[in-house]
């Protein structure tokens, strides 16, 4: 009816949100496909679904094959098979809200190269057919306090306005909901687990800047301190905001910018400068305060984990428990320390087999008991005021084997190498990434993800642009915070991921050294189950890194517990030697 | 009088050589500078030489610093400085075959952004004042037989034709002196060190190539050899040829293109296809006879280092050796082999404080003698028929200090470490490189340069686009020949480094391993010098690693020593357990 062949539904929102709001989750209503990326093109005569290698077995289980053909999301993206795909002629239709103008670009070639056409489609055309859409978020706006946010929304305000000048620029449009929290000290609570606002921001260098944002979600009192930094408009007012840009040069990042807003700036005669969000970096080095913060919520968030790795230990053996179980009572712990706000993720929790599989989900079909002898692989981490947690441990029920102990310990080798490492400026994360992997590669094993992610500061739990990876091209600078989390995965049997958060330091120069280094400092505290070991493995320097780290462990969350748990925390950070 | 404001004076030539021919050193006619990298400009009243960190002492001693301002081409780069000084309306100048397409692009648009216009000039202005200019080098064609090149270059074209096609390419033009070598097996004699033969050509995705070679090059077996693998013509001819590609796609590399050649190929209405030299990665990839030759030619060059060795342990102590002696003695060994074609470069031969200057070339003025109790560092190669080498040794005179051998024992661990590593594929150069300057970022030490380039196969001993550094993003693949040279420089004191080079290979999977694993073979067969290392910085694996390479040092290059070189390789290569 709307004359196209096809149309492409990724799955996204106007923000490039991680953790879609139900109203955009236009992919799962089309496909009941509920994985975390992907996309779908439906044309007169074929539908298929793109979903990566996390997702090719849930994929089969959520959509129905006679109806989708499956295609790979990273080996052969949507525009590859456009491309291929295309007939002259056709007209391919796609939501310009919902793809960012690099995006938008790359398809538009692909589709063009093939002879066809790329048009826009407003509105979309799911939103006609699902009569029960779920309305848009609207959770309340709060201000972070400035004892957290370190440094008040003003002054952030002010330094973005430098950096947009700097880059030669009229204006900045902001489109992504953490870069927007962060620069307002504001959180929300329109996507899961994670404390987003939506809205967008338009931010002159030189002027006072707007916030796009529904004033539904604004009490009086927050309505009057975002309209000391800012003018507070309605969303729906930004087009005609952008519309006013004519003959201005406006900064966007096109990884993130939709190809609607981008395509408004261009047609009101405005001047792209397609950079970086200037937001990024400044968002990613940590002042002091969030260090602090996030410095007790570890303490708080391994006090909890204590908690439940004593009652795992206690109870694995009997045999009654399933991964749900072991997510629930986690989830417990932490809601009993009184801070817990969400979780920063779905808990992975993964037993025996389930452990290899990297982003599992239980469910109540895949869900597994806690068998003896075997290796149980718990991910999960909470959003406190003050910080944000992701702590991955690999717990042994039993007597593990061999293999696993050699495993268990070639992974940690990786992390403690990471935890122990100097390195000059100008350091990336793909610098430093074959630290976690060598102990790995030097036994002809290795795993399919990157090492480390940023973290945000009671914002995403996966924030950039700094992360430790082979793709990861940024310097890493003192106070990003980072992930440190090697893993091994053997399909069917067993996974082992050991993960601790750190922050970039700029350490004491060492007596001798000639030239400024920064290091890691270990945020996580939460004890490393010695039964996974194997000592023989360990360098000298390796066993003492791991029983300072202990000590530190225990003294910092010990004061924290009560018996049992005290003289369980006592007994899993006592040092190596003892036990060999 | 050509209406200019400025003109631009780099060091290069059509071609992009490392090493010009004297015809081409126009930057050390204007300012007396011959430095390997660096660019002049010149208005009518400032003259800027631009030179990198490595030339800030030697700029002074040579160019008239009463006449031009010095900068650094690295930091702010003459693109730089025409976007700062250029006024609106200037006009500079450029010699459009000096440039490539892609710098000419950035220098166009820093003096656009000024408000000035860059202009192609020709003929080069300082050709019509450079009175005694040489003429440009004749040197003979000879084949690169067969058995040692390992390919026909019939089968090379063939490969080449079809990787055009798959660029959706008609043809590609190709400049680099050694690409040409490659593709057509032949070798010549037109630049210092490095056995190239100026030329171009035009490969057609289908059909007979064209190779643009001065005939008087060429012997008439020669010639009727080339002529039954492509049309030869003469270089004048290019334009012409150029001139005839319109409707074409024509595949060009702007990282070496002359900007006058893509802008002939435009003019023609060509379309310019910029992607990477066709040429590069199958040159690369060296085959089994290129390895076999390098591995001959490492035997070969091993035994003439192992007697160059036994006379300076004999000599150094006398106290009469100074820099230039050792050079020319280690020259002369090179050339006992009876095989030098040519050293691989200007051997560098840095006693004491001239060792940490990282790419010194001793001169009459600069000459030190060997003192007793210092370090001595020699990197060096030949340029044989069957293989190109390059090696550095630091060696011990008399006592060294404890500073001395910690550092020493901290580079060989880094040059042990990327010796011994397992990666699988994908990795690239930036991946590995923290191998190498692990154990000195623990001591708050580092390097300024990369830790590893690629190596031809008599051709270049810089040749890409693999390489061992922080900027190395070429996945490394089986076959590639790099350099493994980490160092240590103090300033003022002494300099540290050794060099072997290695071939990237596929070993045999380890027991238990899971993923194929690659890695590296060493090539060079050279005793490292045992009175330079710390044992306690040791690790038992890294002893092992350095006995086993002396055991096979002494297999290999033994049996083509007599005494009392014979006697010094057995001494020097004995397991380091019995000096402890």
């Amino acid at each position: 009816a709307l004359g196209l062949d096809g149309f492409i539904v990724p799955h996204a929102d106007e923000h490039q949100n991680e953790y879609l709001p139900p109203s955009a989750q236009r992919l799962t209503w089309l496909t009941g496909f509920t994985g975390s990326a992907g996309a779908a093109i439906v044309t007169a005569n074929r539908a298929v679904i793109f979903v990566d290698g996390r997702y090719t077995l849930q994929v089969r289980d959520q959509v129905d094959m006679a109806v989708f053909e499956t295609a790979h999301f990273n080996d052969h993206p949507p525009a590859d098979w456009l491309k291929a795909n295309v007939t002259p002629g056709q007209v391919i239709g796609f939501d310009p809200w919902m793809h960012t103008r690099g995006q938008a670009k790359k398809l538009d070639e692909a589709v063009t190269a093939a002879g066809g056409r790329l048009v826009p489609v407003e509105p979309n055309p799911i939103d006609g057919l699902w009569t029960d859409r779920p309305a848009p978020p609207l959770a309340p706006i709060v201000e972070q306090p400035l004892a957290l946010a370190g440094e008040a929304a003003a002054d952030k305000i002010a330094r973005i306005a430098t950096a947009i000048s700097a880059a030669k620029a009229d204006a900045a449009l902001l489109v992504q909901a953490d870069a927007i929290a962060w620069l307002y000290n504001i959180r929300g609570g329109d996507t899961a687990h994670t404390p987003l606002p939506l809205a967008f921001s338009l931010v002159p260098a030189a002027g006072r800047p707007t916030l796009f944002v529904d004033g539904r979600k604004l009490s009086n009192q927050e309505r009057a301190r975002l309209e000391d930094l800012a003018q507070v408009r309605e969303p729906s007012d930004l087009l005609t905001a952008l519309g006013q840009c004519g003959g201005q040069r406006v900064l966007i990042d096109s990884a993130f910018v939709a190809e609607k807003l981008a395509a408004a700036l261009t047609a009101a005669g405005a001047t792209l400068v397609e950079t970086t969000d200037p937001v990024s970096l400044p968002r990613a080095r940590k002042n002091a305060a969030e260090i602090a913060g996030a410095r007790a919520a570890h303490v708080r968030d391994g006090a909890a984990m204590a908690r439940f790795l004593a009652w795992f230990d206690t109870e694995a053996p009997k045999g009654h428990l399933d991964e749900i179980a072991v997510a629930t009572a986690l989830e417990g712990f932490r809601m009993a320390t009184g801070s817990l706000k969400d979780l920063s993720f779905d808990t992975i929790s993964g037993a025996g087999p389930n452990g290899a599989i990297v982003h599992y989900r239980v469910t109540r079909d895949t869900n597994r008991p806690v068998d003896q002898n075997s290796l149980f692989l718990i991910d999960s981490g909470g959003q406190y005021q003050d910080g944000t947690t992701d702590v991955t441990r690999t717990l042994v029920v039993g007597t593990p084997t061999d293999e696993m102990r050699d495993r268990f310990t070639r992974v940690l080798k990786g992390m403690i190498a990471l935890s122990r490492v100097r390195f000059p400026k100008g350091t990336t994360g793909a610098h430093l990434d074959i630290l976690a992997r060598h102990a790995l590669w030097t036994a002809g094993l290795d795993y399919d993800h990157g090492t480390g992610h940023g973290v945000g500061s009671y914002l995403g739990v996966h924030e950039g642009p700094q992360r430790i990876s082979k793709t990861g091209h940024v310097a890493l600078e003192p106070g990003m915070f980072l992930s440190n989390e090697p893993g091994y995965y053997k399909t069917g049997a067993f996974g082992i991921r050991i993960e601790n958060l750190v922050i970039v330091t700029e350490p004491t120069p060492i007596e001798g050294g000639e030239r400024p280094m920064m290091a890691f400092e270990t945020l996580t505290l939460v004890p490393i189950d010695r039964r996974g070991l194997m000592l023989d493995l360990l360098t000298p320097d390796e066993i003492a890194w791991l029983d300072a780290y202990h000590a530190r462990v225990r003294t910092e969350i010990g004061p924290l517990l009560s018996s049992p748990d005290a003289d369980w925390l006592a007994a899993a950070t006592r040092p190596l030697r003892e036990t060999t």
